[in-house]
């Protein structure tokens, strides 16, 4: 931390500043400029309030230097975190899809889905048992059942297996079947849960909450890994902004920013994080050609009837169009993208 | 719904659109202007996903004109919801306020602190035993001996408790204790726990989220009232916004507007709102001049050695000069504050 | 400017971080932490591009600590700026009110609305005499004719005028009739204009830009100021957010935070923060009560009317209501508003 | 327009909006639904102000359902408006690439850059004239001797020329030298300024204002094609956000978004939009993935040295790796970039 005093401030100010941190263990650096005294702060200034230095008399304005987290920083591990899971290498050379429908609605549908998915090039099943709604009148999924059902699925076409859990509660259950552990948005800030989540060894997909800072989005991630959970995905789905046209603005800059701060795999969901199935197509290639370590696209053969998110869904033949395309562009910087499988 | 079809579409289009909502059981009202030909649909719309409609081949755009929620709106309950809690009126003429630390440091701590708030006439100690923190670094809260504490100090000074419940599973816990449950801005839109606090009868003080809109607090309302607990008051804390010079961006207006859409108390939090303790005098003056049912303030006798948010605590002068200010601005609207008490 | 250089970043990277700005003129400092070294730059620095900085090879970030404007700020003079303007003082103890139509619309109007803002207490007269419109199908103002009625209207029931200039090339013609120039929104951070506004000896209502920043705000202002015109006014005026359903997102917060980092008096604009007829006078109240210097108020007497913005202007009798609800609240703090005149 | 009364509103409510209707000349449609009466507005809506609908007795609320801007819209011209500029296609199948400095600094500058950017196939030289800058302290720029050096270097190596007008004063200057002029983001809602572009016949690339929503972005341009010029190119270059770390958050989804909208060509700027150089690459080549017309990027040779915005520009060499890149990912979506040039 640097603590900038005001000019002219009486010494005693930058004297009782400095007792301060000096009783809460810190070493102190003062420097005199020719109209600012500055204070250097040494030591672990991650548990001290910035905003109970910017209070005290004579300080103009206190800034934090060193980030909070540590774990997840490209600072503390410069080389990326490359990880397998199952066969599929996560933060390496390849861009691994994730593909599926919004919800589990049946095991005919998650089978039909999985084979095509799979048949394309898509690495891991996606697909929910439990639907955070924002309206207490909707679908709210199939829960346990929905899970077995997508098990096997994942099992006879050779898939991962990604889910998301809703509850610390839930976390055991879903453990028993699922290969990752997806943290929605609007959970990336519970801290009981995100908490628990450090404890287990599954690996973490955390989308970013809808509007988290960079800053706070590796600070919850921080949180995981402070538990021993070191197998964590990051992925962008969208910020909230002034425009409501789309459900989110996707915030691109999201990959290349992260990936610079962190050594962890990022992700992209353009399916959230644009709303409209016609508009998922160049975002999916957007953020591939932005050097996204893997992609995360719904995909459901009857969009139409879906029971949730229809509107957000890629029909089959529209995922294999983008899987097309998203290889050539892989290409363009040196990463691949698995080819189409014949089942 | 309003469904508006594409100028010049061709009869099929709008012939499918009428067939799909009639499948759904809508009643369609057709209405055929110069340039745009305009469908109503008649039934629960609450259930029919926006996008899905606007997906169609031919339509142009959709409208939802029915409020998704309803139990909440003052559409559907016109005069103000008043009820007590203990003997203290919330929604009616009193302005309610709450006030006390951020965190129970000790027992020593919460009884002088709750002595100082009863006397200038605050009505309900708040106080927190879980704290959620951004990093996992800092203090976390004392937990049951907190609540322990801070019942003996409401009751012996004639308060009510308010406590943020962090999680479903400390609800049985925290409701042996507590008057009312506090649920923070990031639990806003965690739905399985707010479908949980809709079977409590504890009365509920839901904090708007940090990015959430008006219908969306509407709509975490809903399920709470949906539960069965009608007991809910909502309170405005700051929303996100691309000035970062304040942690929050206050927005005051939620107190008329949310006033107008719901028949629930609007309270407001100006220490989490604004941050910074010379700023949150002028906040809660404004607050209760827009017409807030109450506030929330943090009172702290020794803010600099507070364990979280001392830089957002009033001393107790400060909270006694606030609370004579505002006794005359609430006169000004026809509104009330409680009078200072000699303990 | 404080540097950051990264962790075990080689000795050579600090030195030509060094020179660099060595050569550039300014004095560095060099601090040495356990982990970091710091480097202090002393200096003229609102000139060097902080992100030259961020990018050069080892440096880990850079900060600016000392505010990039001067003349608007308190620590350049820590004084509150009062001013008079005819026979109303701005910036003192007085909270001046100024009201009128959004648009002067004929000379009857203008000369019924006057005579009513005056009698409750207004001392300023305001009312557009061209229009800045979203759409160009839209009503654009009287022009000069609009000027020569309402100069007549403020001199016959003893106010001042305010009104907007749009555009440079309109300077010379609004200032032969009005008493204060009111720059929009939109124009904050049109250069070019307010370069010219510095020249002018007119005093300036400097609205707050719609998504600007307090610091952008006062860099605006510092504009004006470093041209020779020193009597400026802010007026907050509403942001944009996420939030839709109001017109915009009035930011009360600015008012004692734009009073902290500057000495010049801030005012607010209900009108415009809110956008409806039945918000302004709880918004109204609310600045007031957080110790906003004036008001700015759309007054209408026949608003169904009204060739713009009648949704937001008040009847008059809700301009008198106001008026005797904030002679109360400003005197809580401390301040005073002119009283009603028997005309 | 579509109006809804509140439920169970008197019949004379209903009939006092519908006669106020009729009196300004709409034609109003009646449908009655089970709980609600809808009324659809038939006419030239535009000029009605919603809120006034909205504040009418027993309106529960009021929906504007046809676009107020025409002109711009795909909805008025469904096929892309495809024109020439010199000898280059824009909107075409061709994704027209826009290089050079943020400003003109000397002759020799301008001509090493130029030749630079054309033998990597850009078609278009930028560069600036007149500088808006946030600080009234830095440099504005070289003036009409920038634009001579400008037009010369253009010539010499077969560009077009492009560069911003700040002042509707300029106009008439620029034009004599520019192919193209440029609106900054600050001038997109400069009326005044814009309205004065619609009678030029220069071709105009409208950038985004920082906080322009889609809609109003389009009623910018339905200004300038409303007065006659109708060779207009939109440019997304980063909106105003939640998230400080970059300058602005790029809204790549913005490119099929207007490409949706409009039938003019919409370009990307990802040096402003993301505003740190070693971001530029992964953003451009999103935008290209995207679907964008075209790009516009900062290209300088000593990038340290630039009098504004060196940290943004690219060295030559990365603008020819650039080049290579999109020209595969362009051709992924059926589009195609200039080759490279022997000079």
């Amino acid at each position: 931390m640097v603590i900038l005093m005001e000019k002219n401030t009486p010494e005693v100010n930058v004297e009782r500043v400095i007792e301060r941190l000096d009783k809460e263990g810190f070493d102190v650096h003062r420097s005199t400029g020719v109209e600012h005294i500055l204070l250097g702060v040494i030591g672990d200034t991650a548990k001290l309030d910035i905003r109970t230095m910017q209070l005290m008399e004579g300080v103009a304005d206190a800034y934090r230097i060193s980030a909070p987290y540590k774990l997840v920083s490209r600072e503390f591990k410069p080389d990326n975190s490359v990880f397998t899971i199952g066969d599929v290498e996560f933060g390496g050379e390849e861009t691994v899809v994730m593909a599926g429908p919004c919800s589990i609605e049946s095991e005919e549908q998650i089978m039909r889905i999985a084979e095509k998915v799979a048949a394309a090039g898509a690495r891991v099943l996606r697909g929910g048992a439990f639907k955070p709604r924002t309206s207490p009148y909707a679908f709210q999924g199939l829960g346990e059942e929905g899970l077995k059902y997508m098990r096997a699925a994942a099992d006879k076409y050779g898939l991962l297996m990604i889910t998301e859990v809703m509850d610390k509660d839930q976390i055991d259950l879903v453990e028993r079947y699922t290969d990752i552990i997806q943290v929605g948005a609007r959970n990336m800030q519970n801290f009981t849960f995100i908490r628990a989540l450090g404890k287990t060894r599954t690996p973490i997909f955390l989308k970013r909450g809808i509007s988290a800072t960079f800053k706070e989005w590796l600070m919850a991630a921080e949180y995981i890994l402070a538990g021993g959970n070191d197998k964590l995905i990051f992925c962008e789905r969208g910020i909230r902004t002034f425009e409501s046209y789309t459900r989110n603005t996707m915030d691109i800059s999201a990959i290349p920013v992260m990936q610079k701060l962190s050594h962890l795999p990022v992700f992209a969901d353009p399916s959230h994080g644009i709303g409209l199935r016609d508009k998922v197509l160049p975002m999916a290639r957007a953020s591939v050609a932005a050097g996204a370590h893997g992609l995360m696209v719904e995909v459901h053969d009857d969009p139409d009837k879906a029971l949730s998110d229809g509107a957000q869904s890629l029909y089959p033949h529209q995922f294999e169009e983008l899987m097309a395309q998203i290889r050539v562009i892989a290409g363009v910087i040196g990463r691949k993208i698995a080819e189409p499988v014949q089942l």
